[in-house]
């Protein structure tokens, strides 16, 4: 049955990529309210995908943008699998980066440049199409449940509840997710192992306006001149995060860990050819591969203080604001950084100054055990599907919703993702290999096959 | 002659403020374009007004605003007076601010509110009306050129060109301008002190695109990280500016200075009233009035980076900006000060960032001899025209055409204004005081007669 499936994905490449492009095409930016009926519509047009792939699928509201949830027709005895990914997207800007419009999918280079390309639209997509020839051949081998998030670029403020009160309807054996990356074009991965995340804003107060510089400089506190200040406080030389406690809770890299990684094709020259940068950053004394993977890290994510026009403007800012975000490596506990971030700065910044620290969002560290079962079930997937053994990586983002599955429902997750290092998410000409396309739709449909042996 | 002169203006009271009324409906506001007719009626009609007190008037184009040229007849002998001052207004945004419409004037709590009261229209005003009486009783007992530009709130752009060009025709032995404050209401001033201005733009760029933080933190150089260490090396503790060679030039505070300056009566619970701020700042070791008057600063004017939207968005920003000025002091040069800027963002710029800096202006810190001839005349004319004895004040603003008219025409500039610190020039609701429209009248009539003695 399985060659079957994989002759009609086969088969299915051009259609699979019209159906892609429409999907692309609606601009589900969750953090702009001005986009939200394309939320809406992009969660109809995802559960009609699923309702025709044969699944029971509906669009549910929250508080904020709506869930969609679809499954097919539970057998007991079966293996149950639950699918999550989210259909919304980066804002674009700078727009004058691209291009190509971001919402106006467009083919060139064996890729389809699109916001959301690869996060996630393509890679839920790669699902869809995988349940769908499934269907075609009598159904899928295990019991389902996918649930598509329209709130993950934003913090999904409203997964949480949503997860609890349905608890028992996504009650699964198993959860997956593919919203990672290969290790290069060529070489496949799972990943094991992601960093959390601690998301703040920062703003300075002086006066309750913004004043003339020449009546009031040297007189007015500047909340520009003590941000820059406060925020510089935030790192020692070498790249170390200068916040108490912060590197307490931090598990080393283990030496097999370090051999292990060491011997991965990492290419220094092409990162910082796709970087245009002179030379790479960060912590001293690790690779830029234990850096990513395994260590924390601290950056300012923007800034915002008074004017920001062509030529001068000769004012003291009444304000000045930074986002600021921190990723946390196992086992960081996000509510103790946050704490400790918010102390740090209170303790640092001048008494003339208003500050106000506010937390956008926070999940932890996630990191899967290597030697289970599912993980080998997906390894033999991913072979099939790519032709070529994946390689066991970590991952330098964060996907909130593996701790949340971990915690709430009590399952581990494979991450079984296709993107690109070079997929440019979350900027301007974010893409999807046509080939990651194709090679996960396969991947995905052996995987489902492959977990059904999870029971019986 | 003088007291026929005085009568004259003391008579003609009621009449000045109605053509103060028609000058301030005039929204002659340089920035906007639509403007443009506005600017020719407002030049035009100050040229009618000086014509009507005995002057040739006439309105002369240049590459922006035109220019209000006026002269009596120049004799042999007698001392020539330049007077510079400008018809243009700033923007009225945010325009819901206003009590009554900017260019409707209105009269209320013995003050005229209107877009261009005090800055600088109503100073104006008063010298065209002193002019008047002059001739009323057989014309001015000095040669006068008055320049009244239409771009002061633009950078005056045409200004050093026109200068150049009729530097023969603006030949004088002293300048005069109203474009400053009395020190406080029944406090009058003279100005003989003005900060300089270097304004610069600093852009950092590590990547050429925006990165995600997740995939590239602890890896790709943050530029809005930099930006912040690099501006925060700025500043010592205490206040102080750290550029190697920033102070090197500054005069100190003179021991008489400080006595004189320590007896004003500053009032620093109003000023923390009026900035809704808790505390002021700025470098220790010197007073407010002696940090605003005196001591060089430097201030971040705006800082631009990455997302500023709502919420988060998890970038490693492509590129990190800041608008940073610095008000100089005697004898501070601005182009050294610029270089030494310049020089030492260049040594502390990490070498994984690329750095771009831009001077967006600069203008010389000014100090008329206090001592001097024309200095004197002056107090005795304040002295006369507000029956209160003047305060020798400096400011801490920059009003770049006194160091043009020293450095092309080589003549020092009488500061002799009567605005309020109150007046609220740049902002909703300005004003200006009715008893400094009649009393700046009667000084400036009172100078003409005193400066005639510069001659002969």
């Amino acid at each position: 049955m399985l060659e079957q499936v994989l002759q009609t994905i086969e088969a299915g490449r051009q259609q699979s990529l019209a159906g892609l492009t429409q999907l692309l095409s609606i601009p589900s930016v969750s953090a702009k309210p001005e986009h939200k009926p394309d939320m809406q519509r992009c969660a109809q047009w995802l559960a009609a995908q699923f309702a025709h792939a044969g699944l029971d699928a509906q669009v549910m509201p929250t508080a904020g943008h709506p869930m969609v949830l679809a499954k097919n027709q539970h057998q007991a005895g079966r293996a149950t699998v639950l699918l999550y990914g989210h259909y919304d997207v980066q804002p674009v800007e700078p727009l004058d980066q691209w291009t190509t419009p971001p919402f106006a999918p467009t083919i060139r280079n064996g890729a389809i440049y699109a916001r959301g390309a690869a996060d996630d639209k393509g890679q839920v997509w790669a699902h869809i199409q995988a349940i769908a020839a499934w269907h075609a051949h009598g159904g899928l081998p295990v019991n389902i449940t996918a649930l598509i998030e329209g709130e993950e670029e934003i913090g999904s403020e409203n997964l949480e509840t949503f997860v609890r009160q349905h608890q028992d309807d996504l009650h699964a054996d198993i959860a997956v997710i593919s919203d990672t990356n290969q290790f290069a074009k060529g070489i496949p991965a799972i990943t094991y192992g992601l960093r959390g995340l601690v998301y703040m804003e920062v703003k300075l107060t002086g006066a309750d306006h913004d004043l003339h510089s020449g009546l009031y400089g040297g007189v007015a506190p500047n909340p520009a001149n003590e941000l820059c200040k406060l925020l510089a406080t935030l790192h020692e030389h070498h790249g170390r995060v200068n916040i108490p406690g912060f590197y307490d809770a931090v598990e080393p890299v283990t030496p097999p860990e370090r051999g292990e990684w060491s011997k991965l094709p990492f290419d220094e020259k092409a990162l910082l050819a796709e970087l245009n940068a002179p030379a790479l950053s960060g912590e001293a004394g690790y690779t830029a591969i234990e850096r990513e993977w395994a260590r924390p890290t601290l950056d300012i994510n923007g800034l915002t203080s008074g004017y920001q026009g062509p030529g001068a403007k000769t004012i003291i800012p009444a304000t000045a604001s930074a986002k600021v975000s921190m990723r946390l490596v196992p086992h960081q506990d996000p509510l103790k950084i946050r704490e400790a971030f918010t102390q740090t700065l209170q303790d640092r910044c001048p008494k003339n100054i208003k500050l106000e620290i506010t937390c956008h969002s926070h999940c932890g560290p996630v990191l899967v055990p290597r030697a289970g079962r599912a993980m080998q079930l997906a390894t033999e997937a991913v072979e099939t599907g790519f032709a070529a053994k994946p390689t066991l990586m970590r991952g330098g983002g964060s996907i909130p919703v593996v701790s949340l599955i971990k915690s709430v429902l009590g399952i581990d997750t494979l991450l079984v993702g296709c993107g690109l290092p070079d997929d440019r998410v979350h900027s301007p000409n974010e893409k999807f290999d046509l080939e990651a396309l194709h090679s996960g739709t396969r991947t995905v449909a052996v995987l489902y096959q492959k977990l059904a042996q999870l029971k019986g």
